[in-house]
């Protein structure tokens, strides 16, 4: 006996924790990581690519010549040697005027959603967040009991006069949302991103309507075609909260975060922080500021931008030679992602098992969304694979959807989602775990 | 402008929010680690006794040969392979009947209770613990929006009869109390333990009670004087959630802790855990992985041992020879600290400028109270100074408690605390930063 099934202590749990169920989803994306799938449901970037031998120097001389602070605690808001190397880093997407002494570090970009929904969120307080959008954000809002509203986006990422609409329809409840959370720069899951005009735009629309703006942005020094538009706090100092990582420029093994938040804000994120984790770790903290300051960084993101855009195009190119009729997909100029709409009928949820038996994997579209859409829509990742990796694996997809097809065109729709049932929990209980987040 | 300290999101924060303030304490703090202020206020273990060039060959090793995972996301849960570790580190504990599969690893101890907190905690439920506690466990229980009644201790820790009336009393309130959080052995900031006899009778007390146990153990590995009792999750499988770290017994930079939890519950905090970082750090897994298989690491505790009983006796010595009459103190017999009762009249937090300024730093009693009493405890460390630092220590700080006794005879009561206002901020206004803690 290594331990009981049965849970004993249902009775005794939070209310946040009520609803939370792990999905059969996540068991098969535990078969996922196996080599022979095909996998494009990670948001892994491509580790390999990365010097490796340097990178181990480098960490073995940090704690063999600074093992006494590297390897010792430190200040809950993190190093001032990383957060001065963190605000030359903004420099290089357009934030020109950071303060070392406004930046937070955080372990890995999730933390920094979470101190925030933290320091903002009551239970049932309203969230506006793009619809789809970054499954772990969801996984947030829902520990913090919130409300997540979705916000339409077309090719130029979040519409304005959708997100009007959000506002005033929450005003007609009386109500107003906490926060804006949007990733305006290649979006994750969506792979859009929010023109220069609309950047304008939708701050204007939070500034009237007395909305912070949470703006995550992983993904904006991955560009493929040319730099990508100023991110939203280089346009507006104040109301606008900057989440960064070091996941997809460096390394997410690490797990290095950041926050740019008001100053005021600052000391309460930090407080947060201490009585989350205590502080972020001193080594992985070493690890980075050492990274930038001995390293060629920069020419580590060109040459992560290489790798990408190739694959991008491959995984394009794999999409229109083999996809059924009927499927249409976003066009990437940056990240990690490709945002797919399934032909009428077919159900990405439910083709999941046998996409898995063909050897392919892909998050369903139900991952991204709070209230239970997306059937129709997969994520694709192609920063993992290797070109010719994915194109098998969009071969092996195409495969199991003309199959799917096919048996929808003999016996209908009736067949197709044996045991299917309308889903009815939150969102993050269709989530996959973060190897794929 | 860098940034504005006027605080323009008041209205807009979280509930739990209200009533975090900085104190003045915190400012303190900052200059406490000067070198020539002699600290004997932090939590820090001695890294330098570490085999740093050891270390750092083998974390050079782990980027370099196993940097496409170890640099790498991971999964929530934590990897099988140093999950298998710790459930062989705790049979050195006495701990022989846990499985892999319900060990879920944390960023350090810090973030095992929180996600506890989150996982039992709704705003305005009651938790046990003992007074004085876990300045770190305070600002999580603080976050978590819940009431924390304190049981007292004496040299034999958690005393059973008052556990007893806590639960009686909160019943009276026809409440009940979410969990008890104690740490049973080398209490941190008490440095007491709780007795064979009582750890029994604290189980029973429980078990009649329906309370459920979070037993934090950062210390029970260090031990001066034979082994420890075992803890209490050897003694009982169910109702019982045990919390360790490695930032004791290895290096706390590296932010590695873990739980062990009834299965069913494990899922839930694993959730938990990826809803706040997604997954713990994989190179901070892996360097623990690897310090637990390559390198003797029960030595190394033993080095630990070694010093600290050393250093202990150095603090206990100087203590008898240098204090004020009216003095008491824990003789602690393992851990890092040493609790001491100041003679009457005498205001450990008052008293913290004058320290500082004779270049002595301590932590004031209050930090460790949720309810602002403590004021005439002050915890001293003696895990991190040498001990001609540490008679050092005391020396200047019986001056500054001489000086005050001195000015208190000719003055009285009155003129000792200029501006001194009773606390009524909760209990983490006080406490010290994270590496004090």
């Amino acid at each position: 006996m290594t331990g009981t099934t049965q849970d004993d202590y249902t009775d005794r749990y939070a209310r946040r924790v009520r609803g939370m169920t792990t999905s059969e989803i996540r068991a098969l994306f535990a078969v996922a990581s196996r080599p022979e799938v095909v996998s494009l449901a990670g948001g892994s970037p491509y580790i390999a690519a990365l010097p490796l031998d340097a990178v181990g120097e480098m960490l073995g001389d940090l704690a063999a010549r600074q093992g006494a602070t590297s390897l010792q605690y430190g200040i809950g808001q993190g190093t001032i040697e990383l957060r001065e190397r963190i605000c030359e880093v903004m420099t290089l997407s357009g934030i020109n005027n950071a303060s070392p002494d406004d930046v937070v570090v955080t372990v890995g970009g999730q933390q920094a959603l979470d101190l925030l929904a933290r320091l903002f969120l009551d239970p049932g307080d309203v969230v506006l967040a793009e619809g789809p959008t970054y499954v772990g954000a969801l996984g947030v809002f829902q520990a913090a009991q919130a409300q997540v509203r979705h916000v339409a986006m077309d090719d130029d990422g979040l519409i304005p006069a959708a997100l009007e609409e959000a506002i005033a329809a929450t005003a007609r409840e009386g109500r107003q949302a906490k926060f804006l959370y949007t990733i305006p720069t290649f979006q994750n899951p969506a792979g859009v991103t929010l023109s220069e005009e609309r950047r304008e735009q939708v701050l204007d629309i939070c500034e009237r309507a007395g909305l912070l703006v949470v703006e995550d942005d992983p993904y904006g020094m991955l560009s493929f075609e040319g730099d990508a538009p100023l991110p939203l706090r280089a346009r507006r100092k104040e109301g606008v909260f900057y989440c960064s990582t070091f996941s997809k420029t460096f390394a997410p093994g690490l797990r290095v975060g950041w926050i740019l938040a008001p100053h005021a804000v600052r000391e309460k994120l930090v407080m947060m922080s201490e009585a989350n984790v205590l502080c972020p770790s001193a080594f992985a903290q070493g690890a980075v500021t050492q990274y930038l300051t001995t390293m060629p960084w920069r020419e580590q993101i060109k040459v992560y931008r290489e790798i990408y855009r190739e694959r991008r195009d491959a995984l394009l190119g794999a999409l229109h030679d083999l996809m059924p009729a009927g499927t249409t997909w976003t066009r990437p100029s940056g990240g990690l992602f490709v945002w797919t709409t399934l032909p009428d009928g077919l159900d990405s949820k439910a083709m999941m098992p046998r996409a898995i038996a063909a050897r392919v994997a892909y998050v369903p579209g139900t991952g991204f969304y709070a209230d239970g859409t997306g059937r129709g829509n997969m994520r694709l990742n192609f920063s993992f694979s290797a070109p010719d990796r994915l194109r098998e694996g969009v071969r092996r997809l195409s495969g199991v959807m003309e199959q799917e097809l096919a048996m929808r065109a003999v016996f209908g729709g009736a067949g197709l989602q044996p045991g299917h049932q309308r889903r009815r929990g939150p969102a993050a209980a269709d989530a996959p775990g973060p190897d794929l987040a």
